[in-house]
């Protein structure tokens, strides 16, 4: 259904135009302000950071969500979250808002916004705003640019596509290292469709889609206070089945949250865990969320260690009820456990762990719920990089 | 209150005697099998895991506990814990507490069980029936032998005590390495008193010294299937004041805790910190245990960063309620924000962090309620040994 990786640079969706410039925002010099405008009023869905200290931007988005009405523009800063930074980055992060919208002639409650970066700092507003007046100078279709200039620390951009029956399509971009990000606020996802979808349906059914997607990557356990999935529609391509659509977004979201967990810092393997045989949706998800978090278990991959007592501890550890005696777990295909240790050849399996992918399947026997998690594995590079990272 | 430190290797309270030997368990042939006996029947409180994938040994303790019978004796083995290994597991767990009651010549049930090392390897029983026969021979007043014999991967024994003004004594181990344990179910603490108390004012006020002590020590997040904490009184003292008994008991358990965060493998410094202001307890511990567990924090502990945008993320992601606008959070006691970033020297601070100790207190702005907790840093080193920790 997703044919993510076919094109490496894939055109946004009709009517959907995007700008990136380097603002002087990043140190590095890099691009670091973007902004993607639709030329239709367009209907979205959100979803934010469950953190307390959510920064300025999550709030504002949170409010224009909850008015409800459709919005034309989302314009995005990385290299500063403007998060912990008071009243004075309230009144910034609607200021770039303002400075858009008076830009492209649209009212400021039209335009999303983003900040990803370290926390703690003022926003640049000299550079944002200089910047803002002419970013329109630049609107393109490729999406490749706007996918690059919302990274940090990521590695490598990260898009996804899908097009429906109908012809209509949707472009995704996420940023997100994974891993553990020295100061910044981590993780972000734009999807783009020109399909015409009803505004409360899809408000009503984002959030389960976010759920096994993106709330399903976890990476060091760290939520972020800038954490935010978007996902806009601008109704040019039409008519669409809800189900097609739905379904469309979910894969390039998936494929978008798996790209996030393998680009982790110091990363070499993607982890991959399904649990099935949960008495909830809930549960499962739950206990392969815990796999994928626990340092033992991160750090097993990453030595190609079959070591299935780690798994054991992390689902024990999550909650989820179990049956141990009816627990099942298999480590790339070969079974270790059925209610008490299997006896397997450690180095054959541990070689088969040599590999981009690693997936750990456990049934917990006490149901018919599955559940399905991304992270990847633990170095030493990874902590050398952030342990290092200084005043 | 507590002297902990002061005697290196202190004899148990009276009536309480230990044995420590190499039963050939641990491959390392370091001791691996040992027993704390008691004279008179205790009075006890137990903390077992909440993992729903527990031990055997965890299982059993807890049946013996909800049945409330006094005990006579602890049997501990390092080296296996004896943990998903199906209903064999079970029956050898029974054989060994089994075994040792029938050389003192005590019910069975009457003898508590305790297990740590790799999950998910049958016991070599063999070894520890032949050891245990042999155990009393080697039956002692020191507690230090015991204290080495439960080690797994921790550097160095942990031992705390305190004397009560009647005379009463307070003798506390505690064994885990407090950062990841290749393979390892973590943690046990073990405290034994000549005191006479009550056993339902303990059973009833175990729960919050636990709550304030041991689970308020957190360093990669995992649970372990084996953890467990329990006390024995043997009342050989006499009476002492309830009060300043649990606050003695309290200030063991508490320097336990303290020794384990801070000898985590690869740690440099023990992180501690302490959140007031909030709306309840909970919440505060909630807070300062999700800063010490966050690897973001830990690895700016580690290279000496006073990050405090850590903090507020750590926080935030905890769920604890929060004014952000009256939060406030101090580095080893300097001031770095006030509902917005304060003005300090970076260099200054980061120097101060170069300690044994690093110390955030972070007020929430919204309440009165306080906690605290304690973790250590994340060092290179860490990931390292776990890393490359294969089979």
């Amino acid at each position: 259904m997703t044919d993510s990786g076919l094109a490496l640079d894939p055109t946004f969706p009709q009517g959907f135009r995007a700008a990136a410039m380097a603002a002087g925002i990043k140190p590095s010099g890099r691009t670091d302000l973007s902004c993607v405008v639709s030329d239709e009023a367009c209907t979205w869905a959100f979803a934010g950071t469950r953190s307390t200290t959510a920064a300025a931007c999550v709030g504002r988005n949170r409010e224009l969500y909850r008015e409800g009405r459709p919005v034309r523009a989302l314009l995005v800063n990385a290299g500063n979250a403007n998060a912990a930074t008071g009243a004075r980055g309230v009144r910034d992060n609607a200021d770039m808002a303002g400075a858009l919208g008076s830009v492209l002639n649209v009212d400021a409650d039209a335009v999303l916004t983003a900040s990803t970066g370290i926390i703690g700092h003022p926003l640049p507003m000299d550079r944002v705003l200089g910047g803002v007046e002419h970013l329109p100078e630049e609107l393109g279709t490729a999406a490749g640019p706007f996918a690059a200039a919302i990274m940090t620390t990521d590695t490598r951009p990260k898009l996804a596509q899908a097009t429906l029956s109908t012809g209509a399509r949707i472009v995704g971009t996420a940023k997100g290292s994974g891993m553990i990000h020295p100061d910044m606020a981590t993780m972000f996802a734009f999807a783009f469709t020109d399909a015409r979808v009803d505004a409360s349906a899809l408000r009503e059914a984002f959030p389960a889609v976010v759920a096994c997607t993106f709330n399903a990557v976890t990476v060091d356990g760290d939520t972020s206070t800038n954490d935010m999935a978007v996902v806009l529609a601008n109704g040019l391509a039409g008519d669409v089945d809800p189900g097609e659509f739905l379904a469309a977004l979910e894969g390039v979201m998936r494929d978008l949250a798996r790209m996030i967990a393998a680009d982790g810092e110091g990363a070499t393997k993607l982890l991959t865990v399904r649990v099935g045989g949960a008495r909830t949706e809930a549960e499962a998800l739950t206990a392969a969320r815990t796999c994928c978090v626990s340092p033992l278990l991160k750090s097993a991959v990453h030595g190609n260690d079959p070591n299935w007592g780690r798994v054991i501890m992390a689902v024990g550890r999550s909650g989820a009820a179990v049956d141990i005696e009816r627990m099942t777990v298999s480590v790339q295909g070969r079974p270790v456990f059925a209610g008490r240790p299997l006896p397997y050849d450690e180095a054959q399996v541990s070689a088969s762990m040599r590999a981009e992918e690693v997936v750990f399947e456990v049934n917990l026997g006490v149901g018919e719920a599955q559940g399905e998690a991304w992270g990847c594995d633990l170095s030493a590079e990874y902590v050398s990089i952030n342990a290092d990272y200084t005043t």
